[in-house]
């Protein structure tokens, strides 16, 4: 793992990535690994209740709406992005649709791939949006399948950091400094303005409370923000960290 | 942490860092970081038994050979070592014992700390060695812990394998890759030979499966030889990992 | 909530209410809350065993005399009571059966929901009836879904009771006392006979043992029976309870 | 239980039972036990590496190799087996399928039921073929399915050992010496040279290691291979143990 | 282990082997082992009610009928039992205490030690039995430790049903048929009508509803009387079971 | 509990019952409730930063600074408050400790008893205050201790929340609203700024982001601030929460 691993980012909702993981996908764009992002759905039943404020809004229009935000932070992070547009509250994931994730798996073979906890009993989109990762990278790595592709390797999963972590069983495993990007994520959550624009105070806060805990177990003093990250596998290395 | 972190073993019999933690601390060492193996006692009551089949042996003769034994190693592998004699099979470590390794931890102030899981059934030895490294861990921490000496950091602690993982809970969160310094091990654990020495093989073959483990995991093929870890706290750092 | 809390009980087969929950439903009731139970199936394949003793007992049979059972219970209790026929053993839930779930909560939006437990080894007919809870109240909560009508609030849902607690991971946090009840829930559980009539004398015995631990949890003496509890989410309150 | 129970095994793939239950197959067979493996899938996609890389291979031919491969390991253990051709990477149950495992169920009535563990992170064919069986064996127990046929009985299911324990929470509570049969294990392991050969060793080695572990717990001396079983449910006996 | 294991019973107060394990006891000798119980207390503070309530009672007359009620019942189970006197509410264990139970281990060799669980919030006398249990356990395993002796074996650790099993995680992982001598336990449980005669009642109604369970896992239907034990290492054997 | 609980609260040292319980403190008193501290030690050693900076200052002088900060707090939350003066960094208790703690307990008979978390990675100081509350709260309770005096009753534990609250296990049962006395416990963690005034802002923030929680919760839009806990009990009542 000589260069900046590549990162694919499964989101159940088009904003998911960007406030859970946007110092992440920002630092790896800019040390120049790739980043792609796969939004499920657009939230726009349940993530989109500033859109729906507005006088004559549609499903359609909220989409859209969802839709242009996403691709704009996506931009600011330095990442491509595609929607699958699977339907939220409650997410639907088919047979084609795990196809087509398999396909996205590998066309880009990434390093790492970053998605939700296993059990948020808020959000079960959140739920299968994981199921699926796991599901979806397991073929994308059999060889029996497209033999003649080259097979994902043994990427990582990250479990990105849900609302409410204690309830989700979320324990932070790594510490994961953002302070370099941190205006970008920022610039990035404030793209999301239509549809969640309360949660940048909100996301703010907790990058600055995050880099505490990273200093409290050893960070330089230079952190200042920093997300959490759950692992799904063991990690391997050549050093004791 | 640009340098190679510097490393304190608390191993509560004298044979333990070498079978469980020899290929981390031979290559910490050759990187040139100080390795300091602390070994609460020599196991002469409960790991010796080779030793007391020796005609004529007494208890100082099995802890002499043991510091010995465990010294050899230790020079092989690139380690200092000293032996607080606390008596094993019960170990006890008494508020002085407490003090002295606290007083170890603000000499040396190490970067890593490796020890033994939190609950062993079959061994509760290696139960007492776990908290006396975080409680002595804690008070050397304090900044009214003798003020004026420099405390000691917020130091990773590593629980290294137990001889029955899944019973004592022991999940691997880092499989270290001890491919380069695998000789050195086995050397050190050649060391131990009248003591203990059919487990030579034993943990041979058990660097052989970790490692199959790390490559299953992500590792490159050159891995041959691994050591699992558990982590007791968050890493922090720059990358996905 | 300073009225007592509306509730609606998610039962996967036709008496679990009863012999799960009565004691909740009827306290509930007596107090002027609304109280609703949808039963997922009739319980016809699976716990119907006196019915099909029964010469000449057909399904439709079954279905009809454990949906006389299952309203006069709820009668008895003070709750209204709706089948929804999908099906036992095993249990299926469609996208339109989820549909009309929100669509009842969205109707009736309750503050309490009880159903039951998410992990139970012998019988996953309730664990998707715990599964189904959970997203369709995520459905019913989501500002984006049919948005003209109210959404659900967070609602707790609290899981009751199963066979083999231990085995099923049923921790409990509530003890809720239903002796003044007890009676209601003696007569519904009677109303059960024809196909459940031996439970009687367990759940009777049930009530009695989970009234001794709650005094032995602090409860006064005055109580004899209650039931217990498992809770998804945090209580929010202004008491140190 | 006074004769040797009668056995089902629930495979995900063509390969799972050899590798992981070859010897509780052979011993329970050689007693006498009627035993019965059941391959969901033939592992064509995703563990049939070596033959992929054989010249013109097609997806038939996979399977039909994989199927010849399988039929002479099981009948090398002794055991009857059939496969269901349900698709792997991803495997896939509808409807059907457990309706025609309920009726394998209802037709053997085994005793034991062996079959995958409840959350493997790598391999998601894995957990659903632990929920399939748990799901069937409810179905089968039901007095009302088919109610001429006689019912299931309390099957223990029996998780047998996946390739990497303790990410998978696995906990061995059943080392089973299968001493007495490993030369026919090895046999049969050495029929899947076709996809899966080099995993003979690994066998072996992991069938030495439990029985290790085996002796540490109390096993005579005599034994020197075991296999590893988590179980689903309590047991029930006469005698401490 | 062809014969009937031989029993030690660590009790933390004088009545606990009565209650918990009674059937367990009375089995075992009826069967010709040996069963030796250690009462670490007599219960004299936390479970003598009713014997305080007894005018003019002092310390040492409630020691003394704690020890004439236990020794009865001890006798009617076929038990030998001697009594630690180390103080309840709270037990304290020091040195000299260990050595004596770890001289017992020795001197009797069991097969199977029962004890308390890990982790009772209400009573940590029985978590400090528990430590005791697996302490000394090690101890009287170590050959180094008085080396002319005949160290114990690897004796499974059987631990027993607590007062309130889900909230200290007791999980029944044995469910032992003790009906064959539930009137011998029935007769003991009166020997201690002093100091907790309230508690038959209780123990006969969860004997049946243990055997219940054991009968819902598997057991057949002449049994009627259980007890749950959990156990705290894998057990051997040559069935699958 | 018609009337509000009385509540203890058991500190490792002099400040954590301001950070970490001063709401619930200030609204018990405020409602008329007892409410008294016991501070194990001043956390002069590991907790008192700040003083230690100042020139010329000594152990004694930090005790007695740490004194008058946590009375004064206590003063302004209402609550009375005594110091142990234990020891810190390790805290230590003895016999005689625990046998005050009793007496306190006796004399006091609080309904609910506030303390921290049983296990914390960074603070085992923490531990210890959880298993003295658990293993004191045990001894009040029995009635041969002290005949005369009358035992304590069944006290719910309450465990407040540490610092990093994943890493030690801690999930929040109960979000209590301290919106009517958040001026007070500001006033409280004000006095506090000798020896770690630095951490007023930091609770602050997480006073409002546990409101914001409890609001999601199902708390009315009243709720800014709020306290987490855990709980050691089930609760009793008699109200579907």
């Amino acid at each position: 793992m000589s260069t900046t691993p590549s990162v694919l980012v499964i989101s159940a909702h088009a904003a998911d990535f960007v406030w859970r993981a946007g110092g992440a996908i920002a630092l790896s764009a800019q040390r120049g690994a790739p980043v792609h992002v796969v939004c499920l759905s657009f939230g726009e039943r349940g993530e989109s209740q500033g859109l729906w404020k507005q006088e004559g809004m549609t499903l359609e229009g909220v989409k859209q709406a969802r839709r242009e935000e996403s691709s704009a932070a996506a931009e600011v992070l330095g990442a491509s992005i595609e929607f699958l547009d699977l339907g939220d509250y409650p997410l639907r994931v088919d047979d084609a649709a795990q196809e087509r994730i398999v396909g996205i798996m590998r066309e880009r073979l990434p390093d790492v791939i970053l998605t939700h906890v296993a059990n948020d009993p808020y959000n079960r989109d959140h739920n299968l949006a994981h199921e699926t990762t796991l599901l979806t990278r397991m073929v994308a790595q059999a060889h029996g399948h497209d033999p003649g592709a080259k097979p994902l390797g043994a990427a990582q999963v990250l479990q990105f950091e849900p609302h409410q972590p204690e309830v989700c069983g979320f324990v932070p495993e790594l510490l994961l400094d953002i302070t370099p990007v941190f205006d970008l994520k920022t610039r990035a959550m404030r793209c999301m303005a239509g549809g969640q624009g309360h949660l940048v105070d909100y996301y703010t806060e907790l990058g600055v409370r995050r880099g505490v805990q990273a200093r409290r177990n050893g960070a330089p003093s230079s952190v200042i923000h920093a997300e959490a990250y759950k692992r799904t596998f063991p990690t391997v290395g050549e050093e004791l960290r």
